[in-house]
């Protein structure tokens, strides 16, 4: 079955193209055979197909590549959201009672949460998403988490350092001890990541360098939470490593994006957790213009950053972080796919995966400035069309 | 037919109870019966009904009552949005491109349009649009657009002094001469509210005064667009003539916020223009504290704020303008019926149109913790379930 997408007024494909990284092209067209796009070209060059979907004069871009989130949790913490924006400061504690919460959470509820957030994202354009565990903290429940994120997703990262649970408040170190020994082998089946939350009131950079380290011997590779709440060494860290990605960076030393710069990391950039805990937002521009390579993600979590929407993202780059809407849109697509160290998602190439949104609306630009508003009208999965 | 809607977690009525303005409920129902409300109250009380639909734990809300858009108009202006987010200013004058593509549009295509926005805006629970004439500034191309706003609502406004058109820029006041005679002759039939846009670059105090002491002659209460882009005379002028509400009132000196306080004139924050224009937020929880009624509405427009997303709104303005949830809910529900002038929406209350929103979300704070995640799972429009 060979599906022909034809009449799309502007088609992001993110191969470059005359110095254009979204490699722009206009009145175009995309064949889907297999799953995988077997042809990208002028709608007037098409070749032939078995059936034919008229874009109607829409943009359309890769599915968004959402290559940071926490979808492995139970409960909410909307009252936790009220009081902050009442004044109250984030603390990386309020971790603990998502803990508890999903914890007591039983396999099904846990299985119903993640599709129901995959569903939702997908609606909102999202066809890759990566999941952390972290909000098991035992050896049990930290296996729990990568094992049911594992059902719905190749991208899982085993955050077993995620915070220090109570039960280990005054030996930390301990912590590590099992984050490194058993629970790491009780995890490793099921990942592909090894992360942890290099941050004053987490994890020290001596106990990141640890955890990073023991991930790495069993064959993950690392990517690192660092520099959110305060200016720390987790960046340094992490490019030492070789990690594929900082995320956060909410507060960058001239030394972090220097080294950055000169990397192969990746500097995730979470607009939703400046926007839920009232944040200044990092200044995309200066890091981009320092030669960092920057994605975009959306950080769901229920405690700094309850937003699934990478359009709303997009939307608070272009406003508050000094990014083009092409920028933002690249980083939220080619960007997560480079922090996921992906060629067959984010762009819009022959032999890529047939992952494709179609906007209601003529441009990109529009996912910025219609902020708020659900543009996207149609998306494809590995070529089948959900929804 | 009665349909009660039961299992609701959470029920924002906006009929004050024990200090609490936003009335809230806790696992409640509603009653519908011909497109009204019949009865209200705890779902274990709940009436016989004909049929019944299980809210499922989620949270209801009224349907948004959306005060201020200029839905009438052809064209978009991405290109002028994206050069603004690259560092170029907003300028009212902006608004002359859009004259020339609503002018060149056939009857239908703007038919199309506004149907198009309604239905954009009703998916994301507005039941209630007001919505502007503004972009035609000739006799003809005004009394067709309000002409085609009243076949889809019946809060339209005749806002013929939007900007002052190109062929009369050396000579402001003959157009106010054609907006207090003929132009209103022919707009006045159709409309409900007469609307000026006092603001340097746009209409001089006493132009304004003309524009809305003309309409008041002709049974059209006034609005005012004023403070946008600066301070200035517009919103005593407002209060002065009994305004039904100022819109935007960014910048507002100590005096009109006094002014509004003790008047029954709603003042109507705009985030969407702040947010699009890249403009400091006004200080909403200041405005509140000091007596002010404040309403929240989306400005729908091409140039300045192109969301339609009441929930974006609500997210702004918790985030950036100091609103707690509950007061940004009560703005875009209930504040938006006070501007104008409604008792029939903006409620949950028996004798109130069954205008409603079910969220998919356990409270309304959601709106603001989710931010950009579409919430509104069902909407019902004078009783009927839409979509």
């Amino acid at each position: 079955m060979r599906t022909l997408i034809t009449r799309i007024a502007e088609l992001t494909t993110n191969v470059a193209l005359d110095g254009d990284p979204c490699g722009t092209l206009v009145d175009a067209a995309v064949l889907i055979e297999d799953g995988r796009l077997a042809w990208v070209g002028a709608a007037s060059d098409a070749p032939a197909a078995d059936e034919t979907v008229d874009a109607g004069g829409r943009a359309m871009i890769p599915g968004f590549v959402d290559s940071h989130s926490h979808l492995a949790f139970a409960g909410d913490r909307a009252a936790e959201f009220e009081a902050r924006m009442a004044g109250q400061k984030y603390a990386a504690g309020g971790i603990r009672s998502t803990v508890a919460a999903t914890r007591a959470a039983g396999d099904d509820e846990l299985r119903a949460r993640l599709r129901g957030f995959l569903d939702e994202m997908l609606a909102q354009g999202t066809t890759t998403v990566e999941i952390k565990s972290g909000y098991g903290l035992s050896v049990a429940d930290e296996e729990r988490l990568v094992r049911l994120a594992a059902e719905v997703t190749p991208e899982v990262t085993f955050l077993g350092a995620h915070v220090v649970p109570t039960e280990y408040a005054d030996r930390p170190d301990a912590y590590v001890d099992l984050v490194t020994g058993p629970m790491l082998d009780a995890c490793a089946p099921y990942a592909k990541w090894i992360d942890v939350f290099c941050e004053t009131g987490a994890f020290t950079v001596a106990q990141s360098r640890r955890v990073l380290e023991a991930g790495a011997a069993r064959g993950l590779t690392p990517r690192v939470h660092a520099s959110q709440l305060g200016p720390g060494e987790g960046v340094r860290l992490a490019v030492e490593l070789g990690a594929a990605s900082i995320d956060h960076g909410t507060y960058l030393t001239d030394d972090d994006i220097g080294a950055l710069a000169r990397s192969s990391t990746v500097l995730t950039l979470l607009p939703g957790v400046e926007f839920s805990t009232r944040q200044p937002y990092p200044d995309a521009r200066r890091l981009i213009d320092a030669g960092v390579t920057v994605a975009l993600a959306c950080d769901t979590n229920p405690g700094s950053s309850f937003t699934s929407s990478m359009p709303f993202c997009i939307a608070i780059a272009v406003r508050d972080m000094g990014m083009t809407p092409a920028e933002a849109v690249w980083a939220s697509t080619a960007g997560g796919a480079r922090a996921l160290r992906r060629d067959d998602v984010g762009i819009i190439a022959p032999g890529a995966r047939a992952d494709l949104v179609l906007l209601e609306a003529p441009t990109r630009v529009h996912l910025a400035y219609r902020p708020g508003v659900p543009l996207v009208r149609q998306v494809w999965k590995d070529g089948v069309a959900a929804g």
